[in-house]
């Protein structure tokens, strides 16, 4: 491992990089997973992983199937990678553990015993797995494993809650920073009209209860077919539910009706840029949390139709995120009602 | 040309879509050119087309550098698609032209004989040439031409100014959206510390520039070499002048040491999205205006990093972007030093 790295450069991992050197962690070939942990970081005996659903498909179809092969790809990509980074999708996923050793400077607060997840991607992770996934038939996305991981000074883990169940808090997790970006610009705007795309999903209902509860007062969530509208309505978080292509500009715009002065886009397509432009109000902001986003077709789109609009990569830390989309499930028994089938499936 | 569209669509120009029925205009394969206008239209008399960079290197490219091949080339897909819309690269350009027709619902403020640049792209913009372009040879990017083009009630054109030669005006028109969001950024957040990135360029000259203007006080420009640094130096637009591949997360926010309220991403090449997070404070905002940029790597790198920054998808349109744009333009000695031989060359 490297010992001459400046300690901001620690802070990101750098240090932990084998090839090639000099990149960010995120970007590397081959990371160092040496269980032998540095002063400013912590160790997590690994529990469960939880693959990104793109890569696991991928590692599925290339697979054909095969669940034996599907693993025996998994424990190949971390052998070689000291992370879980497919290479054909670019994607990770995030894990839970045990904290079984922390550094003594490590800034995380986070003390041996505790039971969390991780917030940043394994795609970044250093990651040794110990037990040949045993326990793993490589048929689903949450992978019981046995192993080690590192978090950095600057990475993020949530403690576990007491009070769920593992799987609906790595449900709420795995999308905490669409409510709390939510929230961020619905406070900092003032916005009173809040429009959803995608706003049955999980992302979706979290960021409709986090808009509501940052003071917007007039919610619109827009989904894709009845049987989504039906549970949307049911759920009680939208003030308007409607129905339309997410990908159809026209249809989105005439679903929407009025422009909002705040569109957030949850959809988990590609081609939904320019209907969030046409669902939002002059002067107004558009925050994207799909990773099907493409930066083109939104900044493109936006100077084509002349829109003056703010448009935000959601980025997926915001400080607190974890605890609010926690207490946001705790509090509210529509996005219980739409997570919780989810979760069960 | 369809005549059953409702008004807030024929303001962007579904009308003019022949195929796929249904979309906007950039996403349509061809577009209806017919230089008779509709009542909220405006007609051109097309003089200059400036193709979009990337658009004329990949025709030159694969023409094997035959001028005669590409100006058959640009002549073939005007004709096919009704619009200059580069089917490889997907971009465009734009293009000045003397104001031909006025619809009687016109909503733009133009008369006729107006010499103006469009603002929104050719890949939305109904086009038909006249001249087989006769006058030019394939080996430039703007392109003498003759025929007519078709504005939109929410299309975008800027009047010419009598006192600045065509292509001073057409290359600070080509970047105007970056200073004015710049502008804009900077004016919310009474951000006092700028960091732009490509700060030499066009877009990141003039975003110096307004960044000032609009009140931050500590700017540092990043620029790839002694050379530009040099330049930079003697323009005087900076503060602070570093040297740094732009690509390289840790030499960037090396160079830039105290990370800066607002960063504003001007570097045309992909890869600049994590020293441009690395570069911007807690709480601070970065602003993307490079087409290279990766939504992903955006998102993931600064959720990966634990970084609290707001990014924003730059905005080609700003209210009164061009009008700000020129007069940074006319009132910076620095800015004139550095776009005058770039339109020289």
């Amino acid at each position: 491992m490297a010992t001459d790295v400046a300690p901001a450069q620690r802070a990101l991992g750098v240090h932990r990089v084998l090839e090639p050197p000099g990149v960010l962690p995120q970007a590397a070939r081959r990371l160092d997973p040496d269980p032998a942990i540095g002063p400013d970081e912590v160790r997590l005996a690994v529990q469960r992983l939880n693959l990104d659903a793109a890569s696991f498909r991928q590692l599925r179809e290339s697979c054909g199937g095969n669940g034996a092969a599907v693993r025996a790809a998994v424990l190949g990509i971390v052998a070689a990678r000291g992370k879980m980074q497919n290479p054909v999708t670019g994607s990770g996923g995030m894990l839970i553990g045990t904290v079984d050793a922390v550094g003594p400077e490590s800034p995380l607060g986070l003390r041996v015993g505790q039971r969390v997840a991780t917030l940043v991607s394994l795609t970044l992770t250093p990651l040794a797995l110990t037990d040949g996934l045993a326990g793993w038939d490589g048929r689903t996305e949450q992978v019981p494993a046995e192993g080690t991981a590192i978090l950095f000074a600057r990475s993020i883990a949530a403690v576990l809650p007491d009070d769920l169940p593992d799987p609906v808090s790595l449900a709420v997790l795995d999308v905490c920073g669409a409510p709390a970006a939510t929230a961020r610009v619905v406070r900092r705007t003032a916005a009173r009209s809040v429009a959803v795309l995608g706003a049955a999903g999980k992302s979706g209902c979290l960021s409709l209860a986090a808009a509501r509860a940052a003071g917007a007062t007039d919610l619109t969530g827009l989904v894709r077919d009845e049987p989504e509208a039906a549970a949307l309505t049911a759920a009680g978080l939208a003030d308007r539910v409607v129905v339309a292509d997410a990908t159809d500009p026209l249809a989105v715009a005439a679903a929407v009706g009025a422009p909002a002065e705040v569109t957030v886009v949850c959809v988990d397509a590609p081609g939904a840029e320019h209907g969030a432009v046409l669902a939002t109000a002059a002067g107004g902001t558009v925050v994207f949390f799909s990773m099907a986003t493409s930066f083109p077709a939104a900044a493109l789109g936006a100077e084509g139709m002349a829109a003056d609009v703010t448009m935000l990569i959601g980025n997926g830390y915001t400080p607190g995120h974890a605890a609010l989309a926690l207490d946001l499930y705790r509090s509210t028994p529509g996005v219980r009602a739409l997570i919780d089938p989810r979760v069960a499936a």
